[in-house]
């Protein structure tokens, strides 16, 4: 009987929403899905991003285009502000394109595909062969110890969970062989790495993503590979019939030392409240084997739609209204760190923040980082969201790059669409463009200008 | 406060779900998404209905190699009978694709993407050339009349409106003009008919689809046919600078006698009350340009799968639950006709009735066609359904093929999966087997076998 707490709280709320005040709000939120499914610029943008632009990996020549792209784009939307914000990021390159195969007997060769994990060090210049033992967990390569690891190649080939219908927990569960497994790996005298790639799909795209390798030592460093989930089920096999086939690869990425990037900034100044900021974005860099249309290009382009949608609705927010386009996600959160730590110098009043960063596919809902007052009024708005099949309003995450507004009173939120289809395209050369559905794209900016509306109407 | 009635009823009822009864129905239904989502086979047999035989329009011969597929299929799972259901269905053909061109001064040819409309008569051999008038509806239509109409051909441009969230919505709003432009338009002495493609994108394809004569006489039928949304745009275009711009397009469909065909049949026979039927089903005919993955493809593997769950899981069923999948869907609705004719002839009692024919997408939840005591009955299994991001419990239709039961005191049911990208696919080339995502299809089945279980097990 959950409903209970909920349904008392309306009925004693409800009298702040006189009929005609809602009326109001239920019209303003339909002209703003009309224009944003009739006259939208967030699929243009975005084909902008990801077909001209392309991949937009941090401290890259693409991210520092997609930096003057987006700015003058939001130049053009006659905002009150646009600017840029320094913020120094990692870089990181891939150098040529990785290769490896499977050797069963010397000289005979199966190929297999992988991806350099992103932080990665480079193999030998002779590329890495050794005989590979595969694990499911960190667990299991703990058990393994240094008897059994040392001088392999560990293969982590725990598949994410396909019973978890929301894929983003099938992630959680996964992820650690990819971020941690390499540093583990590592102590017990592994020469290597090769991770089964987030992937609920069986194909042949490996899909890169974020290691780490922590405090070890850097001659302790050992190279990490994404490989295909196809791959991976046909490594896996020939293990079982021939326990003592190696596998080579070799890469030549390489860590430089950090560059001079930017997030990228506009703003609609509040005519009533202006010191109270509230905050809209996505990340604007990518991994680089795609064009990160959906990760995250989506949550840019929404971002920046729900900007231009007041405008174009000559809609005068009383708060500020930032939008905010964060460099550096995917490999280091400097984006995030950097625009926090600027808020907090400037003492500036961070009410709300919201971030679309898990693709631009059908909107669900949303979800809130906040107090309990706060999480019932943001409850309330839900059936304001029912019409456009809206039906997730609930406690959860923001995202990445709004988290270390956290702790300043500022409540995050994230856009929560439809999960079942992201993984296949996370970080691979598959996140393109022909994957991303206008309508779809559309109102989730649609319902993120609908959602920040009544926060900026209302205040939390 | 429309929550109230509901919550009270809840109340009431509450007490029939005793708690271990309640958490015997969320492990059942965890089995069953479980299961199909690590286990599936409606996806499999998807690829081949789809890549290895293709479009299935009703009377060819890829329709009998369906029905011949699917029956070989359902044989193999030990159900308790499999047989076909006679019966004759009407054979259109395209003959070859059909082709034409915007002509603004003789000689000068600009090539637009058409396609015949289903039941279209065939234009004459040389082809039909006339100048073109471009109408909004029907309306507009009757108030231009013969005089200006007659000999020209009538280009029907209304757009499927974007601003409607739920796409059938926006469909329903404007397929007037394709099932009645030619019959309406020839009364006025139009020789032909164009009209807009069913598609909320602005693309290259036409859609295919059904289109009525009524009862006007065979000499008066004139060509119909489906432009693709851009040569839509581009002929309207053209047209505002040259209104005497002439269309030649040439088309050899025809239509043949009646052919026999089947629909395809499976049943579990019930344990306690085999003389109560529950029908799960889709429609295995399509239209002939793609190959009829979401339409309906998606419907008839997940209607197969919901029996095939029940069998893998040893679940025995109450009542007896029939797969059926229908032929002839698009340009008949004989195969639906017939079961309900047949079923009304055996005196057979069918409680329940669930389509899938909106496409293979994310499923959203049901719509019901059921009396106010079964509707609030099936509104409190909703949240069982809420761990699967079910949120749709509502009434609504059912589905085209289970339309003929109504009336018989069956309760009528329609999957509702996410609507976004239906209309990118529906009737186009574009239908294909590419573009059904093997987690979406799968969560569509499970959740059909989960209601079916649910009303199996509590009767309605």
């Amino acid at each position: 009987m959950k409903r209970f707490p909920l349904l008392i709280l309306l009925l004693a709320v409800l009298p702040v929403f006189a009929q005609s005040s809602l009326e109001k709000d239920e019209a303003k939120i339909k002209e703003i899905y009309d224009m944003a499914l009739t006259n939208g610029q967030s699929y243009n943008w975005l084909g902008h991003l990801s077909n001209t632009i392309g991949g937009r990996l941090s401290g890259s020549y693409n991210a520092q285009r997609a930096v003057d792209y987006t700015k003058k784009e939001l130049d053009s939307l006659g905002l009150d502000r646009v600017w840029l914000q320094e913020v120094m990021v990692p870089k990181w390159t891939r150098g040529f394109r990785e290769y490896a195969y499977i050797e069963t007997i010397p000289g005979s060769s199966m190929p297999i595909n992988i991806c350099a994990l992103g932080g990665s060090v480079a193999t030998p210049d002779g590329g890495t062969k050794a005989e590979v033992i595969e694990v499911k967990d960190l667990e299991e390569l703990e058990k393994l110890g240094e008897a059994k690891i040392k001088g392999k190649i560990v293969f982590f080939n725990r598949p994410m969970d396909a019973t978890k219908i929301n894929t983003f927990s099938a992630y959680g569960g996964a992820v650690d062989q990819r971020a941690n497994g390499a540093a583990e790996a590592s102590k017990f005298g592994a020469v290597g790495v090769l991770v089964r790639s987030m992937n609920l799909k069986i194909d042949e795209y490996p899909h890169a993503g974020s290691m780490y390798y922590g405090d070890i030592p850097e001659e302790q460093k050992i190279p990490a590979a994404a490989i295909s989930t196809k791959d991976a089920e046909y490594l896996s096999g020939n293990l079982k019939l021939q326990k003592d086939l190696k596998v080579y690869f070799k890469m030549n990425c390489e860590n430089h030392p950090d560059v001079k990037s930017y997030n990228v900034i506009g703003e609609i100044t509040g005519s009533e409240y202006p010191d109270e900021y509230i905050v809209v974005g996505g990340h604007l860099d990518s991994w680089d084997l795609g064009d990160g249309s959906h990760d995250d290009g989506a949550g840019c382009v929404q971002s920046m739609e729900v900007l231009r949608l007041f405008k174009e609705l000559n809609y005068k927010p009383k708060r500020s209204i930032r939008v905010v386009l964060f460099m550096n996600e995917e490999n280091g959160l400097r984006g995030g760190k950097k625009y926090a730590e600027v808020a907090k110098d400037k003492n500036e009043n961070h009410v709300f923040a919201l971030e679309s960063d898990s693709g631009g596919f059908t909107p669900r809902g949303f979800t809130f980082n906040a107090n309990e007052n706060q999480l019932q009024k943001l409850k309330i708005w839900a059936s304001l969201f029912k019409p456009y099949y809206l039906h997730i309003f609930k406690e959860g995450e923001g995202g990445a790059d709004i988290g270390p507004l956290e702790g300043s009173g500022t409540v995050l939120a994230g856009l929560q669409p439809d999960s079942q289809r992201y993984f296949d395209y996370h970080h691979a050369a598959t996140d393109t463009f022909d994957k991303v559905s206008k309508r779809e794209l559309e109102l989730g900016g649609a319902s993120m200008a609908a959602l920040i509306y009544l926060v900026d109407k209302y205040g939390l």
